[in-house]
């Protein structure tokens, strides 16, 4: 008995390098890499580095978009860094708008929980893809290209999304044009949009230059 | 005029390429690969190769373990071939269980949205993570690991999960174990289980040998 | 002396194999997988599938923009195929420009050979990096994000980018705004721009709904 | 004669980055990040960090199973990390077996040197691949896939491993069941085994709950 | 009983889809990707698939170099098409040696098997490493990397390789530079030999030019 | 107006995790892992971090091989590490030559700028594939395949070429035979060279043993 006792404490013991693999769970203080944040001390991982709780709770919608993304990520969602997956809730209350936005690291699937969402998305090849999506309904959005949702129905809606990355990005493309420092005339330059759009924009959007 | 609308047409036919980054709806008559299924012809691509109705309706719970699993992979969901992102839902009803698995391809995260969820996954390092899940909380399985999800509350319970790969794979350890041709002195010898435990879950579940 | 001549063509005969790992020259009228388009017979293969002359010659710059994307991507550049890098070549005619885009799968970095150039882009965290290059300079463009490149001298400018991908895909922004039948309400409801300013980029982009 | 001296010097000194590619010794003091441990400083990495002995010896069969597992894995086999390749021996006293286990993070394929081994793996389809190999005789099992392997011969049995990950995780299901503090109501409900029979195993193993 | 049977069909044949993930056996006359070999119809794969007796045999050593190279990689091991590793195995009669050479898209790890072993390789940073390994010891040679190993005991010597691709590729130095139709002005511009050397080395390898 | 301004504040704050997937701008101070270089504080990223102004002045070529190679890598070009992209520069005075060499990480692709170069590579398959280049032209060479760059033109050449890794590592083969202590009897065993041509190059190149 004592022996294969001991048998399994070794086998367990020289496992300890599979930390590295079965999982890297975030410990934010650390430094981080390309492939994400240092990993908090196995001896110290608990299910709670495995859970999150953040999802469950509606975003706050009362503000310009009427909408909001919560996002499930690493490191806030410590245990998933490393595992190349993570979530969003989207609430949408009515007439609110995901606007047009990307992902740069990672592509998005999205399932509807309630109400009706109106979802596209732009291709490389510059051809619009539109769908009308109802509860259960799901739909994905490749790596990269412009995309948003749309509360198409009458009440809110409610959707989750999930991403092929524990950190995916996202950049809200009327907040990377209107809402920072980037001056006007490099915005007109590069966008054809007159100077009266842009810094009418700007005004809503809080942004500078 | 006629000089722009010529220059933009161009870079739209010099972007023909770009369907091969930007997606690659599966066409499963063609060739597989390792990286996945042959693409569709990007000219015969519409919407709705990027949309999925199959997760709206409750799975089959009228069975052993009172529970379904409803995936969204690729192909059925051709949009996802090569995105590295899918989904499934998880139906359980009362006393439901989806029994101890791994999916050989990818980390998993899931999303209560009905109900209560007991989840729970082993170490590499044969460590036991356990949590009870609520309506909005979310859980991480880490890749390759075994796992189950637990109907633990009252009601029915209903959740999402989403995989980092668009073919994670599923191997569910007690058909693994009994519902297939596998011998029971070869389930005996690699298991500690006993002659009569095998032979009796063999013909509970299927097994033959 | 047989004997040795024997062993190299064995050799040789054993490394037929080597042809997916070394290269795989596009063969475009084969399937294509996640991974690329398929490989062309390697018995087939010479020298001029590993070499592209479409960079040699300046892009058309009498166009809306003054500029000009030569792409050198698989196929056309058929030996990058699967190896991920590949090449472009800018011409900034006086006051040209590269509007706002996106290459939904590649880093980009780009020198400069002749000329000025100013160069930015946007950050998901919503900053603005910008920098003036000249002659020999180079700048790295993160994968996914929004990023520009304007003539900023007095004479023509000429630059060549490079990409961790064979097929880095390329999304601009005002031809995917505006160039188009993505429809003008939706445009306006995701971007905050106005009902004018949508229609009359519309008509100068050519285009519609 | 100077002036190619300190060329190559200049060339060796401007490769000091690519410590970074060609190797990372593990460092196992330094935090660990998602791809590996940290790097030990390439001025300090010896011949030593490439070479292991830990294979050489027979490891111990004297236990439950009649075998046992050698890993050659990072950190241990220093100069494995980031390589994405590892080795392990087996060994199989007469009538040993690998209880049925998988690795979360790699596929792995076997040689056998001495003895005859009965090896086997269930795919996700739940499909039984059986073999049994003599020496020389080699095969594959896939990335995370339950499969085990047995002496089916009279005399002792010797294999080596090989992996595609420098750190491959290993999950031996019997132990992952009955050898830590997994509640027997859990194993119960998950796996479809009856109440005696786990707790028999824990006893045996070294379980509790 | 006849529910649940059916429930565990329709699992079975929902995981249809899982032949992408769960393994991809060469199908060498489909056609090839970036990715590897198109994939056998899962339907016809059979137990032998995953099994290859290639290593059973030594290698026969009569020839210039006292030693033989015989592979175990895809698509002959079918079985390993798409799963990132693979074997090989080395025979060294006395005095043999396996020249200078490099695996293009692999890193190697060695196990001597019999004999005693001198293996090196030379770093990017131009530092060379030796071992002598006896019995069980192993080492590894990263990726790319010029190594060599040669038989520095009195009798024949044996080891296995594997490398984390199944397809590593493999480019033996002498015969590169001696064994085919590069020119030889081009050889000596490009290595610093003489013209003699080279045209000797042409003559002994079977180079022509 | 304050909702929605502190709308876009929470949507940045949250975002700050995107530093990781954004970009990592390597800090050469902190530990390095098998990814890369760790990253820089973002609230220290500069716009200065993506660019590099090192490829703007031409290599000395007053050397033996009368060429210079300059490199645009991590970390000297912070913001490339981790990007998969980078970039070096080739000068080649008349009669220059970049001798036979490997990147064992990545695969590069040349243009040139100025003049006319002749560049070959060998493949595994023992097969030489060989262009001249002129201004304009491009050429592939894939990862860790024996390669050179020849000036074949009257003038001066230049050239710039982009590689698949931030770090592709350069191992040149003259320098990685006879510019350092691998003893001489290794290099001649195995590679068939002869000791007087060894030791005169050994010589030339500054190696010793």
């Amino acid at each position: 008995m004592i022996i294969h006792i001991f048998f399994i404490l070794s086998l367990v013991s020289s496992t300890s390098f599979a930390s590295v693999l079965d999982f890297c769970v975030a410990d934010p203080k650390g430094p981080q890499n390309p492939s994400g944040y240092s990993c908090k001390n196995p001896d110290q991982v608990t299910e709670n580095d495995f859970a999150f709780s953040g999802l469950a709770k509606a975003g706050n919608t009362s503000n310009i978009i009427k909408a909001a993304v919560t996002p499930a990520f690493a490191p806030a969602f410590a245990g998933l860094n490393g595992l190349d997956v993570s979530l969003a809730r989207l609430d949408l209350a009515g007439g609110g708008v995901i606007p047009l936005h990307t992902h740069p690291g990672a592509s998005e699937v999205l399932v509807v929980i309630q109400g009706t969402i109106s979802a596209g998305f732009i291709s490389s090849a510059n051809k619009f893809y539109l769908k009308t999506l109802s509860r259960g309904d799901s739909m994905v959005f490749p790596q990269g290209l412009l995309h948003f949702q749309l509360n198409s129905g009458k009440g809110p809606a409610l959707a989750f999304v999930a991403f092929g990355s524990s950190s995916p990005g996202l950049q809200i493309l009327p907040f990377a044009l209107f809402a920072n420092d980037l001056p006007s005339e490099l915005v007109e330059a590069t966008t054809f949009l007159s100077d009266e759009e842009v810094k009418k924009l700007k005004g809503v959007l809080g942004g500078t230059n």
